[in-house]
């Protein structure tokens, strides 16, 4: 089978690479062919057993989707997206890529389609957000809960569900949006994402270095590893989905729990010295933003159809520590 | 002030601008120009106190946006759209009018806002529709339902909300989308929409017609007369929008009853003479697009608002017999 990855050097797009090349198949197709692309050229994941292209690309040129629908990929991973902070301070790009960009890709699929006679009909597997959740909540979020976004970035991955399901509804593709929770602990340097401190409060003490904390101990987070994210799009890629019906978004599973609750799963691991290296110094705009976001959901159709998380911080933390952690220099 | 009328030939257009014309202001704010535009030119409204420009335009031109935001209309009332049935048989004029020429209306108010330094921001009314959800319901619907729907144009329905809600957040204009019920009784010719034979139950039997029936008497329906309808527009072109927060799309209240009911209703008015001339005739393909509707919502934040519907069936064909019935010709 041949495979497509848009936004293959992000963060979950290169583990997500990484894990394909390992795995070698999806429920037991061997994969052939994999195309993986960004805006700028991702890294072949290393022990690949198939023939990887990587390829610099911007979806949003306007011959970027029928470009990489050309060689008719079964699966496609689409990831590629204009972040929540950038999409905000800039309107039009992120309706470019997020929405049309989007739209160009799934255009071009139809097309595809149409000139195979109707018998091209990929899997088409999409990175959403708890984004499109907007407050007020109830106390626990369930699955017939409103869509309705505080961010452009939430509307955009929002509309994008609806056209998701709207062609698959119709056969154009097969499709489902995973909606994401907060992804922690992300590795790398810290970003500038209203959300990154979830992340540097745990990575940077680990490595001997001070995060600031802007928020108080009860702020709640839902959240997931990134391990735990690239076996939701692997899961995904395997799962019968008419067993979904019409309704092709699926909030995924996550775990639910708190700053101040993170901050002790910190010392359980790097003791009382790493805790101190958390300086706290609130900040009116992350507390803005944060405080519109969700903490709790009850995912009950992703965990009916096998998709499953992390059972504890603990075990983030160790994730982190498996999969990522670069130790302090000494 | 000045108003600006999409698909304002259209049935409930057209009872918009006579309704407009006749209260010559909205909110005691006199209207000084009302366009009416539309794929086939409107009939200007009789009686209009103010100039009245009743033009030709399909909104999906691409200069259609710019040309009728130009004279920067106070309050634009967006009722443009192809219909259900045209858009589930033709995919691309179904996005192309229902939401790229909507997009590009508000990019056309986005853009007149930036020439004005600032200072347009337009209230902006949108004819949604219950097609955005879609089944299964729970018993009552209430507002925090999420948005699933099963036809294209619920779909394209449903996006146009997200833009409205974002566009009015970023405060690019001041906007309302109104979720409304199906609307009976229409009159005119019967119509090939799956919902038309609500109306024609009713409209025909009347007239001295026979009408086809082709769901059970058990058939739910959320319904709303063409006047009451007119009322949730003007009436949001009179509130304060700030009281909706950025949750910008309201479900209109209505009145539910059953096809038996409606029978009932008939038979109090016309007769067992008129009730007779409804002719059963099942109809699959109806049937399993209605049975797909919702029969019942609890409108809580529209009735807080001060929205008001009809308050039974029997009301609802009195406004029919008062405002559009057409007697039989002895």
């Amino acid at each position: 089978m041949r495979i497509l990855v848009t936004g293959a050097a992000g963060m979950i797009g290169r583990k997500l690479g990484a894990r394909l090349a390992a795995d070698g198949a999806i429920a037991g197709r061997p994969i052939e062919t994999g195309h993986l692309v960004d805006i700028a050229a991702p890294e072949p994941p290393a022990g690949g057993r198939f023939a990887t292209l990587c390829e610099a690309l911007d979806v949003a040129e306007p011959s970027a989707a029928a470009k990489v629908i050309a060689a008719r990929p079964d699966v496609v991973f689409h990831l590629a997206a204009v972040v929540s902070g950038e999409a905000e301070t800039d309107f039009d790009k992120g309706y470019a890529v997020n929405l049309d960009a989007t739209r160009a890709l799934f255009e071009a699929i139809r097309h595809e389609r149409d000139r195979s006679g109707g018998v091209y009909r990929p899997r088409l597997i999409y990175a959403s957000s708890v984004a499109v959740f907007g407050a007020p909540f109830p106390e626990t979020i369930d699955d017939d809960f409103l869509a309705a976004p505080l961010t452009s970035y939430g509307a955009q991955k929002a509309m994008v569900e609806l056209l998701i399901a709207d062609y698959s509804r119709r056969g154009l593709f097969d499709g489902v949006a995973l909606r994401l929770p907060t992804i922690v602990v992300r590795p790398g340097p810290a970003n500038r994402a209203a959300s990154g401190f979830f992340s540097s409060i745990i990575r940077e003490p680990l490595s001997g270095r001070e995060a600031i904390l802007p928020m108080p101990d009860t702020t709640p987070l839902w959240c997931a590893s990134p391990r735990a994210a690239v076996g939701f799009f692997v899961h995904a890629a395997t799962l019968d989905l008419n067993r979904l019906g019409p309704r092709r978004s699926l909030t995924m599973p996550g775990f639910s729990t708190t700053v101040g609750e993170q901050i002790e799963a910190l010392r359980r691991v790097g003791g009382d010295a790493a805790v101190r290296r958390i300086r706290r110094q609130s900040d009116e705009s992350s507390a803005r933003i944060v405080s519109g976001w969700p903490g709790r959901f009850a995912p009950r159709r992703a965990l009916a159809l096998g998709f499953s998380a992390d059972s504890s911080f603990d075990e983030i933390v160790r994730v982190y520590l498996e999969d990522d952690h670069v130790p302090a220099v000494a």
